[in-house]
């Protein structure tokens, strides 16, 4: 078999064969496919597709590509959330301590921030002396005794997905549909799951914008998900505007202990909520609680109690951070005072919010990465103090960018401001944060 | 500009601006746009094309991407032959010392041969001591000297065509009409030519199968060519059986010195009238003379005076051959004795012969390159003694395959035997040797 053979057949719109997938993945693992040949049929795939079979067997061909991780001699069941990104999406911090605490064991295995999106590893490491790269051993370690761990992918897992992952990045091939499903599923799967709830954003902020296309993501990646034996649900969520008040790696773990502390602010309810109900569906899904009800009731429970919050504290100190970070977040965590109002440029409702630019705007004055090799400012960020649909005064606060340099706190602040669109009409509706539950 | 961002456009089926196009073909000479980039951005020109501007833009680009030699210090006009690449295919090797005989310089810049066709400068090197590599500066002295010079690309012509080329063959985008096109109109530009004309083969023996894809794979070739200032003319021919009657390459040198020493079996026929015809639109194009028949009539004329087999002779001596070979074709050339007997399977009609199986069976036992590393046997080849509707008897020759491992030589028979189809019937209609003439 040739490498470009196997193009040839991708590019005249042909479903490729098990032993042509494994061939390919095969190669680009141990790198007897040159690069060049791998993005070819990147692109092929990109611009022509793949069925459900091939997308299956392409999951399993990488999933199986490096080391499977073994927890079966932990006596929990396993589940973990995957979301497709989005901008103040801090879900993770919260949900992991939530369903831990519920018993559930949650190996997170998670990524970094990359253009006008942000990471959980970048978020955690603004935690004084977090530490996300744990081998496997001590990843294990930290699961054991806490219930749940964080850490990014070591080389030795999903090993072709790393590397297609840096050429689909650099060729313009990040958003196909086959591609995104095996990238996803095969990392989840060699961290050894039971169960996975996949939080598929749609909107102005996530990757897919049309509600079509998200709808299709999250269909391949439940019905490829179950094929690899994990039991897979995804729910389509709203990405119009940042999830929360808090944009910017600090700041978005202040709210998420504050969360936990049930301190937070108004601005922060739809954290909470979608938190819960991805949360709940995880517990159904790894046999926790037969119903939504039942599992949103217990999690309320370990939320009220404290239980949630003690097990973040667990981890932080497992994984070598600042554990009085969990009793006084403003104190412990890297902020800073200095700060620009974001002010409204009129009166009337704000009926739409330009998510992308405010994640772009933060991005580039230090708050995430606008090219992968940038280094992230922890301090820097938005507190947005407004949602979509409400009505404000021109020249009242829409919210908060802080930045110690003051010239670059107000460029974001500029960029941001044009951001909102301000109309004299309330908008027509204002999206469902959850907008639909996919099963198959 | 970002390679990343000229990628996403091609690939969502928009057009490239200057700027684009240039940035990418600079990346690609210099080294600073990665293979994997490139290759990604070839797949998506494959899938989703080039117009018009676009396709000349890139070949002027490539054109200008290394030396462009310059011949105009040389009083004469400059033209040159391409064809797209087909089985016995060996006109170069005539039309150039026909066409230089008539006054015109005649730089000629060939390729090897890979796959099933055959390559000029591998059949020239069958010629004991005959030199293809030569510099810039040997290749204008045989040109001033004898009229006519054959060698390959160098590093320092079009570089950035010599790059795209070796990853187009390892990606399965070479048949991708802009990316043709920009192929060959880019390294004979940089030939400095005058006027060009183009043979494309259309038919089972040619990249190009169908006849509408040949069809506007001409017409690409012409508006380019022309645009970029060259005086392009395209003959669409036949490739539905090998041309004349030699496969591999000493064979087909000698059937080529038999042409013009005036000797030729009848089985070279088409040889001989599809390079005089190729030749006479040269000589209208370079403005020798008005129409084609006075242009046949003059090329006649040097093929009966034998002043094209002397300009022959002169080539081979400024490029280090051994000119007895004018001569004596059958004893200076690498020749065997050794044959096996391509029999007819059953008495009938030739309707239909598989000319690419033929390519590739005399490439496998040695006359050809299967892979791009593989060497050639000069001696190994086919003489096709029955053309297209001819009436054979069952058991009576189709040809001779030679080779000096008779185990090769029976092995390709026998794939040669089954490439021919025969019928109790006569064909409906044998193919034109030149279909179609394409000006603009």
């Amino acid at each position: 078999m040739r490498p470009q053979d196997v193009i040839r057949k991708k590019r005249d719109g042909r479903s490729l064969s098990r032993e042509e997938i494994d061939f390919f993945v095969g190669g680009v693992t141990n790198g007897r496919i040159a690069d060049y040949q791998v993005s070819a049929l990147l692109m092929a795939i990109y611009l022509n597709g793949m069925d459900q079979y091939e997308q299956q067997i392409l999951t399993e061909a990488m999933l199986r590509s490096g080391n499977i991780l073994d927890f079966s001699d932990i006596p929990k069941p396993k589940a973990d959330k995957h979301s497709t990104g989005g901008v103040g999406d801090k879900t993770s911090i919260i949900i992991a301590p939530l369903v831990a605490a519920c018993g559930v064991c949650v190996p997170m295995i998670s990524g970094r921030g990359l253009g006008h999106t942000g990471g959980t590893l970048d978020k955690l490491e603004s935690i004084p002396g977090y530490n996300v790269n744990l081998s496997a051993t001590e990843f294990k370690q930290v699961l054991q005794d806490v219930g749940y761990a964080m850490a990014g992918q070591t080389a030795e897992l999903a090993p072709a997905d790393k590397k297609m992952y840096a050429l689909r990045d650099a060729t313009s091939t990040v958003e196909a549909i086959p591609l995104i499903v095996a990238s996803i599923i095969s990392k989840k799967g060699a961290a050894g799951l039971d169960a996975m709830i996949i939080d598929v954003k749609v909107g102005n902020g996530a990757f897919m914008r049309e509600e079509s296309r998200a709808k299709d993501l999250a269909h391949a990646l439940v019905s490829t998900g179950n094929s690899c034996g994990i039991k897979t649900r995804a729910l389509l969520t709203d990405m119009n505007q940042p999830l929360g008040s808090a944009v910017g790696n600090s700041l978005e773990v202040k709210e998420c202990v504050e969360i936990l502390r049930g301190e937070a602010s108004e601005g922060a309810t739809p954290v909470t909520e979608l938190s819960l109900e991805l949360s709940a569906h995880m517990l159904v899904l790894a046999n926790v609680d037969d119903t939504i009800e039942a599992a949103r009731a217990r999690l309320r429970g370990v939320l009220r109690s404290g239980g949630a919050l003690e097990c973040l504290r667990r981890n932080i100190v497992a994984q070598g951070g600042e554990p009085r970070v969990c009793d006084d977040p403003g104190s412990f965590l890297p902020l800073v005072r200095e700060s620009v109002k974001v002010e409204s440029p009129r009166s009337g409702y704000i009926i739409s919010v330009d998510t992308t630019e405010i994640g772009f705007a933060i991005a580039a004055i230090g708050g995430g990465r606008v090219r992968i090799e940038d280094t992230i400012d922890p301090t820097v960020g938005f507190i947005s103090e407004r949602k979509l649909g409400d009505q404000v005064q021109g020249g009242k606060t829409l919210g908060v960018v802080y930045c110690a340099d003051e010239g670059a706190a107000k460029e974001a602040a500029e960029r941001i401001r044009a951001a909102y669109q301000i109309s004299d009409e309330p908008p027509a509706q204002v999206e469902q944060l959850v907008k639909e539950i996919v099963n198959e």
